[in-house]
This record gives structure tokens, C-alpha cells and sequence, in this order.
């Protein structure tokens, strides 16, 4: 087993295992999926039937059984990942957990241990450490470019996310700052070489999309580092006309401005439209900007693929349980703060009973007193 | 004195009074400037020289004596406004007073008073109200665009100011928020109908130029308004470069981004060199973003045209003492919320030994605890 | 009548008459709009309620009976230009003529000699000699960034004109290259320090709009001037998607981009749309290019204040029936270069038949050949 | 040896050479590099040693015993093409053959028969056809995006090419139309789906380098396809400022502009300068605009994984000989038409003395007289 392409399994079929799908196809040499599972049957069916992944579960426990599959992705919701990483080790299979990491510090922690227990990868689906334009601001800024960074910025804005089960904070957790934020803040730390997180202090607020969800559609993030930079990551669900993913550098030497989409599009007028824009686009007609190689361009057929050499020993894993346990940390920080109004100090703890991040904000003292207002 | 041209009095020799007599010279119809009063001789004398202004003063109360001055503007260190406001409205002649207002709240609110008693106008120098790209933006909004905006982002950012006075925090009273945050603070309140602010939070730092200076050289202000929306404001006296300012619009039918050098300029390669390109720029020769007609896409000379048509009843001042004194008291709870490490609510009120904006921040038990570690 | 504001009669009231009357509004400083002619009623006096112009003729010739106009802006139809010019002249009054000259080399020829017999000043509507962002583009050149200029590049695409009257040859003359390459023709020449004009090869077809229009709807022309330089001229009334007009310089030490409307514009995304865009542009909703203070941008107000400093003595004309000549002397060797399949040089003259410039393309031995395959 | 990744041999040790070396480590599945010839020995060796070629050969032919090379690619003068691609088809192994395809019309049509003669493939090394964002603009334009397109432009320009070569017309056979425009006349004749070309105009000169070489460092070519589309080709060997590849399409019924280095670039500020901006940058010090995954985003890896594709019989070759055959007859009729200053239709058969393209401009009857001047 030690030889070949590494068989991979997906659980999940709705918009991210296509994508864990798609860039193992463009990418196709060190890896196949050869199974995956959903509850959903037709999903899971037609999923397969696009990518022509031969097995399909509608129990992914059944899945786990394969002997031949090495690595498992998980796409499933986010209160699903501790379970699946945990039933997913137990069957001595390598992991790719996709963002965030779980539901509580807790889980994350259990993640980690079960993985270490059963000698197992537990590598995290931040495709922003594999993105190849992001990547080049990096080497820039390991050449000196910049001098000392002082301030690192990463936004990622759309108009809602794709899965129903995203607004329900029970399954997702939390809104743009859980689903958006978790790429922002690991992006800053990783730029950063990873220096610890001090502290956080978030802004977010139910804007647009208040009938359909109890969780934040847009939010801002200050982040302090051990080394004296600050990030800043921006999110929202609420934001018009398309996916938008960005970046700003700033050193005492230099700055840089790297702009994912319409800094790398096809400014593109049509009366007619045409196939495929960019991911979440509302239309092709009249003025859009369309991407080449999207997926590519965000980097998941690079990450999937050294996840792939990891399994096989040639490489290391670059993004880990434990980059997420931090950004989960943060996170958690994160909502504290915009339920207390202040800075929130990191290690934080949050109480016992708080079951998921979110909880911190709505449930927070600043929040009750804006929402007397 | 209720017919022609508008004669005026700048106080003031360095960067921002040359703009006062460059944006009237731009724009001629409505006033003229006709004295000039500093207390470095050959600083106004030569500023007199280059736009041909007939008188020059050492001492701005001579200036004042003048009977044909009718409005004078205040381009002088943020420590003098309130005495020099105090003078002028006394001499019975309008004012123009530049950002930001003055040094404390009851300085400003002084002002105010005197300008009141005096029966003259106190005019305030915020040309963001007066930039014809960013009016374009709003008048998008105001036209529905972008149904209701729930953030506006606002950044200013250069390598630091043009005279050394801006760098000695008694004579500034603060950094790169005070300096250029005032400006977005503004901008943010104007573009949003001048809903009151109801909190500010905001994170800064000495990261470049701390051989130089205590303040802060570059600020994140986060706004909660009345109306629900929230305003980011970013500034930097730390990026490389050139000028840099740029606004962004978000609301739940649409968005604007609008970028008032980079995204205005003429991108150009120069072996040579040439002129003049933008406001800081370090060089004119490699890669260049030179502007064009710089001073009338800032606003100036339509602000100060704006402010003659005042001074002869026709219009009605659209950015007044008043703005600027909001302005300030934002900017005095930006400090103590750095300095406290958590949002500040609005109205707040200073303790009365605090002498200036920044005393706040570096006395605050949030930088006094950053600073042991 | 040499003091005061000059006092303008409009021959139009179509898009150019609305472009004289607005641009004069936001500059009214040294002149004001106080007649208005146009045979057809009902627009002229929509345009004279829309910016309050007090009269309003329907002969034009009447209006020239009004003594205290002393300048006259044509925006009529290309083939009324020379008439009108020899009436205006011999009233007395000041010309501006808008693009281009007229129909035939002798009707241009004509114009100035008539101008020349009654001494008035017979200027020419180029607004690119007044453009701000290509004003830049200039300065810069002129001062040697780019060194030895040896190519200069001007497009104007949009996706056809704002009257009937343009698609109708005889009264239009010819197509994209006649309406929108006159300006092209005029910038590189201007750019070049007036440098003659060597020769001129053109490529021209009827894409888009064969139904409506004999006119060619793109061309593409190179020109060569005495100095060396080459000049590429795009024009098109089949591009899709708004307004577009752009420069391009290449020197031996430098280049320069310059857009005047991707270029400056505020990129917004709008589910409701709002006011207005920009020039023809087809729609306010999805992404689109929002411009601001577009007629400023353009530099007509900076033109007509300047044309009225000419008649008041103070300046000389930028922007003359002889440029006017020299743009459509090159016209006509471009429409007999697209007929005969090869570069013309200059001086060309047309063959004494030759009616109007489109005549030596439509009858053109290459354009035979090709109709026949 | 129908089996495992295709083994390759390099003919050439300078630029593109690497850029062969480089793409196949890139995408290293399908193909590997096992042998590099030149004739310059140090070359050679030091090319093999950075990409760890293991066999280094002075003579090409020596390279070609090699039993178990199944590809070869040509990296060496344009003037070598021939006889090299006669000598490797003799020795039975596959052809890749660098842009443009030959110096003469006759030596092309004999690299074809000598492939088909020994039944092996001739491939053309024409990236342009793998240009991820230009594949992009393809995709939309057959979607129906725009239409009919009657209006295909590309461009690309830097300030002179990487081998000293280049500049001696008799080892290049001419230069910026010859060196660059080929890659723009195969994309246009690609994009518009191979329609014939009937008929090609162009300008040239030598502005910049006339010390250098007699080839033209600047050149201008319209062509006209059967299909009624017309082609811009600009090209440039004088343009400062890096590398610069750009696309423009215009159809009935929409637009899209393309720009492969400043539109893609991350617009970047240092002090310090950093590693590589891109192709041909003259610095990475200020204003730079660093591109990312260069040569992916030429699309040079995914071009020689086709290849090595085709060589296994798994994939059709996109870009043949028979494409450089069309471009190498169109770069005739360019040169002839800028030496006669008319449009020259297609087949054009240049006179049986000419032995190099250029020639037809330097020896053209519009050329002498415009040197008379």
C-alpha cells in the first residue's frame, strides 16, 4: 500500500467534495478517489457519476471499511468532523479535515489525539497556504521585500455560502467568521511563520440575511501576534457580485496587493453570457469578471496533492490538526470578543457550557445591550 | 464686502497652506488670496513669491487688521487652532480650519462658541465631502445602488507627513489616526447621512518610525453608527510608496470599490523620469502611478469654492465646526479604546487631566501591558 | 462687448448641443449660453428648458441676427458644417466647430478662408487637447520621460452613435473613423508637437450594423508622421458595453497607459442600479463602470472656457479649423487607403469627383474585390 | 518504449532551453529531460546541472544515437531549424520545434515532408494555444459569448530579446514581427478556428536598437482572415518596463481584454527589491508588478505534457507544423507588405532570391524610399 496512487475516499457531496473531486482530476497522478459516502443517496450518486468515482456509501462508516482507501476528506458539516476524523483514525486512515476544524476546542484536541493514537495525518484543508499567487507574496516577503511585515490582510466575501446547513448555527457553528474567517486568520498566521496569535478582537453583525439565520453575515477580525504584526481579516456573506479573495502585505520596506479574482480575471463584457464566471458569480451576462483555472488559481489540487505525498512519506504535512486547533482557538476568541465588546487575550478559555463558538457573541453582553437598543 | 471675489488670509506656510493657495488659484472666480501669514519668514515669503500673494505677516493678529480679509484659513499645527479660531472669529472674519479640529473637546467646542458670539462661520477642512469620485459613490448610494449600506471603508496612507511638527504628539496630539483617521471618520459619517457614532474600537502601533516619534504610525478604527452600519478606517504613516487613499461601499443590493490614486493613474514606466507623479511619491522613475490634476480630484479647490459661496450666503456649509468637533470626539474614544484594549461608547468623555488625543493610548492599560511584554 | 462673460448661441440640439450647453454650466465663469437654433422645435426648446438658455430660434440664421453673441458652438450634422461656418462668419461672430471640419477638403478650405475674410476665430471642437488624464500623459512626455517617442496609440469604441444622422453616409460622411478617428487622428499629431502627417493605411469593414448603416462600424489606422513616430488609431460603433477610450505611449526610454474610463472609474456592483454610468453605457445593474464628473474628465468645459479666454483676447487657440484640415486630410487618404489596399501618402488629394471621404473606400478597388468573394 | 514518461533531448542552452527543462519539471508525469545538446559546451553544462539533465552532448547529432531519446526539442537560432529537424526526423524520433518554424517557406515545407517521411511527429511550440487565460477567452468566444468576433487582437512586447542572436537578422531572419509576431498571428488564426488568412498589412521600424541590428524592434501587422475577422498583431522589442502579453476580443455581441502580466500581477512596493518579478523585468526595486507561476500561466508545461501526450498516441498535436507553416507564409507577406506599403494577399510567394523574410522590408521599394527622405 505503499506504492502507486493514493486511494482517497470523500465523505460528502454537496459543494466542497466536488471540489475535492475536480482537483484531484486536474491533478491526477499521486492520488484517485476511488469511493465516496453521503447520506444523501442522489448527491452522492451524482456526484460519483460526474467524476466517475467508482464506489459510493451512503454510510460512510461502511466506506471506512475499503481496504484499500488510505486517506479520507471530510466535507461534511462542521459539527460531523469530530466523529468522522475520529471513526476515520480508528480505521487507520489518513485525514484531510476540511475548515474549520470543529465545533469546540475540545473536539479539536480529541481530533488530534485519535489521529496521534492511531499513527495516522491529520492534515487541514486551508487551500490559502497552496494558493499560487498568495504563495509569491510570501517569497517575496522571505526575501526581505518588505522589510519586517507589520500588517497582514486577507478578506473573503461572497453573498452566502452554497449548503443549506451553513445558516444553522448548529451545524455550522458560526457565520462568515467560522466559514470565511478561518481561511483569513490561518493565512496571517502562516504568513506570519506561524508566531502565536495574542489576542482578537472582532466586529460582526446579521446585515442582510437576518430571516434566514441567527449567525453573523459579515464581520471584521483584528489579530495581534507574538512578533508584533497585526492581522486584519475582513468576511462576509452579504457581499454582492461574486466571489472576492484578497490579500494586502505591509512591511517598514514594501507592501503588496494580491486581488484572487478580478485582479486576475478576464474583464468581460457579454450580451449573450456564457459557460462559467467565477464561483458563486450571479450571472454571465453584461459585465463580469471571469477566472482561468479557478480552482488551480485557489490552490486545491496542490494542497490535495501533497496531502497525497504526505500519505507516501516524500513529504511533511504543511497544513495540520494543529494549524486549525489554533485558528479554532482564535475563533473562539473571536466571538468572545464581539459578545464582550473588547480584546480578547489568547489563551482564552471559553466557559464549559458554551457548545459552539457563536455562542459567544449571541449570547454575549455587548450584543444583548446593542440588541435593546 | 458682499460683492466679488471672497479676499482671504492663509495662516500657514508649509504643505497644507500651499494646497489653500494652489486649489484657489485652480479654481479663481470666487475668491483670492491676498495675505499670507507665518511665523517662519522666509517659509511665507516664499510661498507668498510662488503664487504671487501681495502681503506677508510674521504674526497672523496683524494679518487679522486687515479689513478686507474676510476669511482666513487655519493651515497651521493642530496645538494652535483653537487660539487662532478664537482670534479670527474676534476680528469679526470667517474661518476655515483644517483637520483635525483641535487638540481637545472643549477646545473645539470653544470654537464653536466663538465663531458663534462672532457671528462668523467656522468652516471645517474635510475635502472628502468635496472629492467628485467619492461623491459619485455616494450618489450612487443616495440612489439606492446599493440598498442599505451596512460597511464603508475608508484608508489614507503614506510613509508619514510633509513637516516635522506632525511627528512631536504635543504638537499634533497624535498620530496617523489623528492626522489621517480624521479624515475617514468623517468621510464614514458624511457618506452614512451623519448617523451618529455610537462606538468606536481601534488597534495601532509604532511599528516604523519609532526613532521619530510616540505615536502611532498606523491605526484600524472600527465604527458602530446609529443606523446599524459600521465604518472601517485604515491609516498609515508607514506605507511605502506614495499617497494612497480608497474607499469601499457594501450594501445589500450591491457594492463600489473607489481607488483615488492607483485607480486613477496612468500607469507608467519611466527610465528617465519626469516632473511630478503624486503626493509622496519617492521617485519618479521606474513603475509610476502619476495622477492628473491632482488637487481638483482630491476636492480642495471645490471645498474652498464651497466655503466663498458660504462666506457670500449663497450655500450653506457642508462640513462645519460641528463635524469636526464629532470627528474629535471619535477620535479622543479611538485613543482610550487602545489604551483600554475594548469599544468605546459613544458620548465619551475624557478625564479632564487628559491634555491630548494620544495621552489615551500610551497611558492606557492595554499599550502599558503590551509594552512589559 | 469685450468684457463680461462671452455670450454663446448653440447650433444643435442633439448630444453634442447638450455636451456645449452643460459644459459651459460647470464652468460659467467666462461664458454663458444665451441661444439656442435647431430646426427641429420641439428638441431645441427641451434642451433650452433643461439648462434655462432664454432663446430659442429654429433658423439658425436668425439667431446670427442677435447682436450680442459673440460666439457660435456647431453641432449639427457633419455636411451643414461649412454652410454654417460662412454664415457665422459673415455675422461676425466666433466659430467653434465641432468635430470633424466638414465634408470635403474644400468645404474645410473654405471655412478657413471665410474666417480669415471677416477675422473672426474659427476654433475647433478637439476635446483630447484638453483631456486631463491625457494632458498627463503629455506633460510627462514633454519632459522626457518616455524619451523619443516612436509609437502613440488612441482608441474610441462604443457601440454607436447618439443621432440617426450618423448612419447616414451622405450626411455623416463616413463612419467610426470619420466620427470618433478624428479625435485618434488629432491626439497623435498633437501629442507629437504637430509633426506632419506622412502617410496613412487603414483597415475598415461593416461588422455589426450593416442593416442600418453603408459606414464602416471599426477601423484600425496607422499613421506615419514626419518625425518618425508611428500613430495607431482604433475606433469602433461596435464595441459592446460602454463608452471606451484609451491612450497608449511608447518612447524609447519609458511607456504610459492611460484609460479614461475602466481607467478612473469606480468598479460597483448594483442589483438596483442608480443614476447613470457613463456615456451609452447599456445598463446601471450587474458590474459596471460608474464614472464621475465625466464632461470634466473628457475636458469640453476646459474647452469652451478656453475658446471664450480666445474670443476675449486672453488666449490663443488651442484647437484650430487648421488642425481641424489637417485631421481630415488624413481622413480622406485613410478611406482611400481601406479602398485600395495600401498606404497613401501625403499630401493626397482626392479626385475632383469624390463627394464625401467614405466615397473612396465604398468605390475603392480592394473594398470591390472583397464585396465580389 | 510506449510506456513510462516520454524521454527527452534539448537542442539549445539559453533561454528556451530552460524554459523546456523548467516546464517539464513543472509537470514532471508525463515527460522527462535525459539529454541537452549544444554546441556552446559551458552552456550546456550548466543548463544540465540546474535541472540535473544526466547526458550533455556538444554535437545534436551525437544527442540523436541516443537509442531510448523518443523527443526532441529545438531551442537554437531560427536559422537551424531545418537542417535539425531533418536530422532528428531521420533518426526516427518526435519533433518539437520553437517558434517561428523556419526562415524560408521552402525549408518549413521540407521539415514537413521529412517528418511525414519518417512517420514521426512535428510539433510547433506555440504556448499561446495553452495559455490558461487565454484558453479562457477561447472557451467564452465559443460558448457564444460574443458573438461573431470580427476583431482579435494580441500583443506582446519587451525591450529585446535574451540571445545575442536575435539581433543578427541572418541567424534570425528578422525581428519583433518575426521573433514575437508569430506567436500573434497563430493566436489569431487559432482563436478564429484556423480560418485561412487572406491577406496581411504591417508597419515596422527600428526606433530603439538601430545599433544593434537592421531587424525592425517594433512592428504593427492587421491581418484579415477568410472568415471577415481582422487580426491586430503588435509587437515590440523597444518596450521598457518587462514583458507584456495582452489580448483584446471584440464580437457583436461583447468584449474582453486579457492581460497576462499586469493583469494578473500582485502590484508590489520594496525598498529592498526580492527574488524575480517576471520575464525580462529591468529591476525589483519600487513599483514592480511580480507575476506567479510564470511559466504554468505561459502555459509551456501544459504544451510539453501535450506533447509528450501525443507521443504516446493518447492526444492529437494542437499546435503541428503545419501552424507554423501558416504563420512562417503570413510573416512573408508581412515583411513584403511593409517593403511595398500595400496589403499582400494570401498565398503570396515571395521571389525565389529572397533568403530571409526580412529581407522583403529592407530591400522593399516603400523602405528605400522612406530612407531617402
Amino acid at each position: 500500500m505503499t506504492n502507486g496512487r493514493v486511494k482517497v475516499g470523500i465523505i460528502g457531496s454537496q459543494f466542497q467534495a466536488g471540489i475535492h473531486a475536480a482537483s484531484l482530476q486536474i491533478m491526477p497522478h499521486e492520488a484517485e478517489v476511488v469511493a465516496i459516502a453521503s447520506p444523501t443517496p442522489g448527491n452522492a450518486a451524482a456526484l460519483a457519476k460526474r467524476f466517475r468515482i467508482p464506489r459510493v456509501f451512503t454510510d460512510y462508516r461502511e466506506m471506512l471499511r475499503e481496504r484499500d482507501i488510505e486517506m479520507v476528506t471530510i466535507a461534511a458539516p462542521n459539527s460531523l468532523h469530530a466523529d468522522m476524523t475520529r471513526d476515520i483514525a480508528a480505521a487507520g486512515k489518513h485525514i484531510v479535515c476540511e475548515k474549520p476544524l470543529a465545533m469546540t476546542i475540545a473536539e479539536g484536541e480529541a481530533m488530534i489525539a485519535a489521529a496521534k493514537r492511531h499513527s495516522v495525518l491529520l492534515m487541514y484543508g486551508e487551500e490559502l497556504f497552496f494558493t499560487p499567487k498568495y504563495l509569491k507574496a510570501k517569497e517575496m516577503a522571505d526575501a526581505g521585500a518588505f522589510g519586517k511585515v507589520y500588517l497582514i490582510k486577507q478578506s473573503e466575501k461572497h453573498f452566502g455560502p452554497h449548503s443549506a446547513w451553513f445558516w444553522d448555527v448548529n451545524r455550522s457553528g458560526g457565520g462568515a467568521l467560522m466559514d470565511l474567517g478561518c481561511h483569513g486568520i490561518a493565512f496571517c498566521y502562516w504568513f506570519l511563520g506561524r508566531s502565536p496569535i495574542k489576542s482578537v478582537y472582532c466586529q460582526m453583525g446579521t446585515y442582510v440575511h437576518g430571516e434566514k439565520t441567527k449567525a453573523e453575515d459579515d464581520s471584521l477580525c483584528i489579530l495581534e501576534f507574538a512578533n508584533g504584526a497585526v492581522g486584519l481579516v475582513e468576511n462576509s456573506w452579504a457581499r454582492r457580485g461574486g466571489m472576492d479573495d484578497r490579500i494586502e502585505v505591509f512591511g517598514e520596506a514594501g507592501c503588496s496587493y494580491a486581488n484572487l479574482h478580478m485582479g486576475n480575471a478576464l474583464p468581460t463584457y457579454s450580451e449573450n453570457g456564457y459557460g462559467y464566471a467565477v464561483e458563486k458569480a450571479p450571472t454571465t451576462k453584461g459585465w463580469t469578471y471571469p477566472v482561468f483555472e479557478e480552482l488551480w488559481n485557489y490552490g486545491t489540487p496542490q494542497e490535495l496533492t501533497h496531502f497525497a505525498h504526505c500519505v507516501r512519506g516524500k513529504e511533511t504535512p504543511q497544513a495540520t490538526g494543529e494549524d486549525g486547533l489554533v485558528v479554532l482557538r482564535a475563533i473562539y476568541a473571536g466571538y468572545a470578543s464581539a459578545g464582550e465588546g473588547r480584546k480578547i487575550a489568547l489563551p482564552y478559555q471559553p466557559p464549559p457550557e458554551v457548545k459552539k463558538p457563536i455562542d459567544l457573541w449571541l449570547n454575549g453582553a455587548a450584543r444583548q445591550q446593542t440588541a435593546r437598543h
